[in-house]
């Protein structure tokens, strides 16, 4: 094993992810701290033995004998934490996050930060529709992907240990894409589906459609139901490759509506053929 | 009960829908004929007791017994069939269809037809994954909408036996909208959807994109598996109302594409706030 289970851990934002992070990494008795914002966060980890200690403050002793610390923070509050806090970190430390973007998070981060500190992104794709380190759990990653998004200031062992603490944390599937093609990726199956969702549901508020309501409309909207906080920063976060993805749906769409006009039966057929084919690829195997 | 189960029904086009209006009668005693283009599906249904007669020709003695004929066909072939035969029905007979869409069906059906017959229309909205008469089940309509369309050219007594057809056949809710009001209700639930489903699934042909999807992108591309034949035709038959509901969700994506390039973090909010108490409405009740 390249992660030597003798290194203190440290987890900075101790909630869904955070917490199941902890977890994971107690079985293999890693030592695990915390600095989150709430302290029942911390009685409650500590009591049920998720971590060995922590604090809601910037405890000096905790971060500086972290060897590697975990980033499970919004966006915007990671890269303002590095900026101010960033000077009581071990030298020698490896830190990695769990943030949803990528491009326009990891250049800055890595920027900023001490040259003898090293910052290796990593998304892992998993989530429930409930938060709090309450409610985390070590086997949310099992089923689930990893993905790791080093860039050229990343040194080879820190992509292998970072590849490692996937695979331990027991994600199915750890792989390795750079930054942009991670962004372009989560652009089209995570946030343009967000966006054609929240659309969809508030494009037409006519009264007691919810009486007709079939499976069909309540497939397409299920994630319509979403947290506006998190993703309205996400989406400005992945901006360009965001916007790139919808104009590529807009202009299928406008395709689509054309042909609707024309009443371009074949055109339409073989749309239609083309998405059924498709969409077979996309069946859980 | 307003429907007098001495009256004989004939049923043409003896597939999923067809059958399943067959066995759900047949429970109450009525008559059962059929009219459709495989024998086997004659054969199959006489064997199972699902009908009593039938026949793949325009049996005169057949269509002219019947007092209550269901057209379970396509829409341009249902308007093709009444063009064509509708000479062979009995005078007094009452005729009702299961077509998806309505305007475009209904004043062209009633302007067309005998004046000693009258067309009541009506839309199950119901179905299965799998079609033919071998996969109808009398218990499909339960949960189920059934929307009966009538217009100024349609007795209270017809609006009265076809809503209590919809209620013998065992449907959960039945409506009566006009054919404007149910192809508005379908435009937005069930044909734009499919257009979003078919569009996103095609946008974009990237390779190794399905290696990280997760459960939002399946679920709003699970019906862009689509039969295309018959869904480019619905599409056009109901062209205007479709259209209409297809700008309404263009304005509303292309507002949110404009707020995400204006960075404009409140207005996003609003917008997902608005998504998320929309949506409470449709959870399954």
């Amino acid at each position: 094993m390249i992660v030597d289970i003798s290194k203190k851990v440290l987890i900075v934002g101790l909630g869904l992810l955070g917490g199941s992070y902890a977890k994971g990494l107690k079985r293999f008795g890693f030592h695990i701290s915390a600095i989150t914002k709430d302290q029942s966060s911390i009685d409650y980890a500590i009591k049920e033995n998720i971590i060995d200690e922590g604090s809601v403050e910037l405890d000096k002793r905790i971060i500086g004998d972290a060897d590697i610390v975990i980033f499970a923070l919004y966006p915007h509050t990671f890269v303002e934490w590095i900026e101010q806090n960033q000077g009581l970190l071990k030298s020698g430390a490896l830190i990695t996050d769990v943030t949803g973007v990528k491009g326009s998070i990891v250049y800055k981060i890595q920027e900023i930060l001490r040259s003898d500190v090293e910052f290796i992104p990593a998304h892992p794709m998993a989530g429930r529709e409930v938060s709090g380190v309450e409610n985390s759990t070590d086997n949310m990653f099992f089923g689930a992907n990893y993905i790791v998004t080093p860039t050229e200031k990343n040194t080879p062992d820190a992509i292998k240990n970072c590849v490692e603490l996937g695979r331990l944390l027991g994600f199915s599937n750890v792989e390795v894409l750079s930054p942009e093609e991670h962004d372009e990726m989560i652009g089209f199956l995570s946030q343009l589906t967000h966006c054609i969702a929240v659309s969809l549901m508030t494009c037409n508020d006519k009264e007691n459609m919810e009486k007709f309501t079939g499976d069909s409309f309540r497939d397409l909207t299920r994630i319509a139901r979403i947290n506006d906080l998190m993703w309205s920063e996400l989406f400005v976060a992945n901006k360009s490759a965001l916007l790139e993805q919808m104009d590529l749906f807009l202009n299928k769409f406008n395709e689509l509506k054309g042909m609707i006009e024309a009443e371009d039966i074949d055109g339409m057929r073989a749309m239609m053929r083309h998405s059924t084919r498709r969409r077979a690829l996309f069946d859980k195997k």
